[in-house]
């Protein structure tokens, strides 16, 4: 008998943002599998089995998760956000496209949840209000000059560009090299938005001009987004200005 | 006194991809605001105010919004899909920007949600798992030329590209012209992804060959992606393939 394997997205951090039909994923499932702290956010059920790893063997997890699947258990595959945006759902389908055969034969879903550029651009404003493009920053699994190339011609089009996986220790410069690509392009004042664990105890959320943005204001935890020419604020008296990108563009309406 | 407005994001359709947060929005507002269908989502609370109004008038219905809350009242403007990504964020700090400056004095919250794309690309596999750009392709508050300007550039540093609005009554030819610019810059194999109505009882699914893809097959409630160059198919016996976008480019791991 084959299972059944469903990649789910918790959102950010706050359980509030757990979909019903992502409570339900989880719900079902015999298994789950994850980094540790994402399985922390899943309720305790008893007789769930719960298989913890680090953050760093995505493609292992996903075959581990399939290999469980293939034997006939109700597998979920927890991930933080959107499990289609920069998390685990492209890595099960790596390990399926090389892996066991007999794996094809499993019932694979994805559930979507809200991914971090949703819930970081709603905590300042509307700074994706127009066209954008949200981008891996990490080399591990691509050439910088590619990252470099497609920072280039984001900025260039004027789309706001929302940064993923931004900096960690074993990637130290790359941050600072995309705001300093990013200063080729833009304004000084251009808002940046650094946004920190939204939705977590420890959140924190900064809108900055580009030419005060720190690199050494990020890490793992961090949603990076640069605006576009027409990114702007709305000040307000005591509370910080909202950050928005109008619909409108290079027309009066 | 100063009222409340919240920008609510239902997600796609299906109430299942109503987060808890959005929930709690809409029941705590006095008075809700939006198109009708939206509205029709929301359930019913004794007491409360809706106003419907259609799909064309956002900027006056975000200043409708906005004096509502101004006289005190606790407003949620309710919004498909996540309200900052194409839908009435954006509006609603419009409206704001150049209107009555007591309006400044709202406390105004985005409640985000499951975007149409993230929901769109969770049927089908991970179509988004690498970088990817959205854009709406309505030109009613941008040129044609800066959306076309967009596409190449998205396409040239071959991003995923996701399209909102790709068509409607009044712009009949623009997805057309998006899916032959296409042609300039992809393998007319290149998996093109039309979802039709995503969690809703009319949904449709199709996945085709670039080559294939016709603008006439979708309208106002389609999400279209067109995969990069590493989108590709995993074929399955009796079911429809999956798609999926690898997180590797250029490098083998």
């Amino acid at each position: 008998m084959t299972g059944v394997l469903t990649v789910v997205g918790l959102g950010p951090g706050d359980a509030r943002w757990l979909t019903p039909a992502a409570s339900a994923a989880l719900a079902e499932a015999t298994d789950l599998v994850g980094y540790g702290p994402y399985l922390d956010r899943a309720p305790e059920r008893p007789g769930q089995r719960r298989h913890a790893s680090d953050n760093r063997v995505e493609i292992d997890r996903a075959r581990f998760a399939l290999d469980l699947a293939a034997a006939g258990n109700r597998v979920a595959v927890v991930s933080g956000g959107d499990p289609g945006v920069f998390a685990m759902a492209a890595a099960v389908f790596e390990a399926l496209e090389g892996g066991d055969p007999a794996w094809r034969a499993i019932n694979i879903r994805v559930e979507p949840g809200v991914t971090a550029m949703l819930a970081a651009a709603a905590r300042v404003g509307a700074p994706l209000g127009g066209d954008f493009c949200a981008m891996s920053l990490s080399d591990n699994l691509k050439p910088w000059e590619v990252i470099e190339t497609r920072l280039r011609a984001a900025l260039g089009a004027d789309f706001v560009v929302a940064l993923y996986n931004p900096i960690s220790k074993a990637r130290p410069w790359q941050l600072g090299r995309a705001l300093a690509l990013a200063a080729e392009f833009r304004h000084p004042a251009t808002p940046v938005i650094m946004a920190r664990a939204v939705g977590r105890a420890d959140e924190g959320v900064r809108v900055v001009p580009l030419a005060q943005a720190d690199a050494a204001s990020a890490d793992m935890s961090t949603l990076v987004m640069i605006g576009a020419s027409t990114t702007r604020l709305i000040e307000r008296e005591g509370a910080a200005p909202y950050v928005y990108t109008p619909r409108v563009y290079g027309v009066r309406p």
